[in-house]
């Protein structure tokens, strides 16, 4: 499920996290893909999810009623392939790459999805971590999966959603390895970005959330955690893909996993005490 | 179109300030009405705007689009009159007073809307200034409108809410004079509360937001500034009452003005760092 296709492989460096949003998304839609961490450094990368215009309200709704794994940055009208969180931009194209699901079930992982796009299909734009990674990164607080290299790693909780409608899901949590003396900022910074996440919903313990083995998550890569390191848990974006797993709409299409959608949104503006 | 009805007027005093919501709402459903400025203190309350089914996903949207004006704290099923906001209550009876419209044109203002309720009605329960006044208030920020016993006044200004499907119209701010020496504290503590229209859209020159005479308000009283105050303008719970009004949708209920539902949740709940 997460083998990357036929195209080039992007590799992260000096020049792509220099790079502006409507730059990153024009190699995008060239047919560069990969993961997009680090790219266009400090402008917002969100989630994608879009559905017929019959499960729109009840996706909404969902969202509304799930803040922390659902913060909403914008909806689209019907078929509109646009959004005022990136000038130029169509989402049908700039993403590095896509998922397409029927009933539940991935059936592609495209590069570009204006084969797969439908009139009545409702986008929704989601707040994603790496915003407030953003945000920890600036304070001091080290990321330990960015330090070795690899995806951070998320787990199911037993921990269901608030349902909406035909949707429901359990709450998928994403979990970073924190030195003590460095939690107070890491949950003072991730707070101040509710419209990213918010606070944690956890410090400590998995099997409070239901979480087994950390070292065998359901998304993304084990980290290693230091001795003193306590993990701390946020709600994680890849919540409505396991909504839709679990909830089997007709079709949707969503990014690939860490493969966001580039804004020109810059992630400071959703710091709370400087919101627009 | 602000008169009070022939039921008694509440009084608000030492005893209402310290009601349980659950005791406030009682009180209510046996036809007590009256601003509820300051009763059960501490605790949140919500405007009301109940839409037929068929207006829902606009409604929505239109908050998702204007989270200022617009701060969504619940939004029942269809044709419930609960919320999870407050155990056992009952919307239809609940609140001190509502209006009732028909095709944008207000018709009724009853105590107990259980004659116009239909099955198809999706209740919005959105943020109120209430909360973040408490707030400005445990940090020593005057509010001059309860100094002078006054209702907060309210404008309309000519920026125009990002529109959603049928739905649109004006925001409309509420003012309060800050003295400079509480300005920075009062822009601090509001924007804790993004969940309650968060900080001021604006501060100074009313003329910015096209507004021509402080002393003439559309809602609400003038209220007396201070030599040295300076007038800050925070997006406010009216404006789903103005779209109503601009958008003319067929059916709606609301509460009547300043007179709020009350919910078993706390104010302070909805600080951005103590977030649940």
């Amino acid at each position: 499920m997460n083998r990357i296709g036929d195209r080039p492989l992007l590799h992260v460096d000096a020049h792509a996290h220099a790079w502006r949003p409507a730059e990153a998304r024009t190699r995008f839609r060239a047919g560069l893909t990969g993961p997009t961490a680090g790219v266009a450094a400090g402008h917002t990368q969100v989630n994608l999810i879009s559905v017929p215009a019959d499960w729109a309200y009840d996706m909404l709704l969902f969202c509304q009623r799930n803040p922390k794994p659902r913060p909403v940055l914008d909806v689209t009208d019907a078929g509109s392939h646009t959004t005022v969180l990136a000038d130029g931009a169509d989402l049908r194209t700039d993403l590095p790459r896509y998922r397409v699901w029927r009933d539940g079930e991935l059936v592609a992982e495209p590069t570009d999805v204006r084969a797969h796009w439908r009139d009545d299909l409702v986008s929704f734009l989601i707040g994603c971590s790496f915003t407030f990674e953003w945000a920890l990164t600036e304070a001091g607080v080290p990321i330990r999966h960015i330090e070795q290299g690899r995806n951070v790693p998320m787990y199911m909780t037993d921990r269901q959603c608030r349902s909406a409608g035909r949707l429901h899901g359990p709450m998928v949590v994403s979990m970073r390895p924190v030195p003590p003396e460095h939690l107070a900022a890491a949950i003072r910074e991730s707070s101040l970005l509710p419209a990213v996440h918010g606070g944690p919903v956890h410090c400590g313990d998995p099997s409070v959330l239901g979480i087994g083995d950390l070292g065998h998550p359901d998304f993304g890569d084990p980290v290693e955690i230091a001795p003193d390191d306590i993990p701390v848990f946020w709600a994680c974006g890849v919540t409505p893909q396991a909504a839709v797993t679990a909830s089997r709409p007709p079709f949707a299409i969503t990014h690939a996993p860490g493969q966001m959608f580039l804004t020109d949104a810059r992630d400071a503006q959703y710091r709370v005490l400087s919101a627009a």
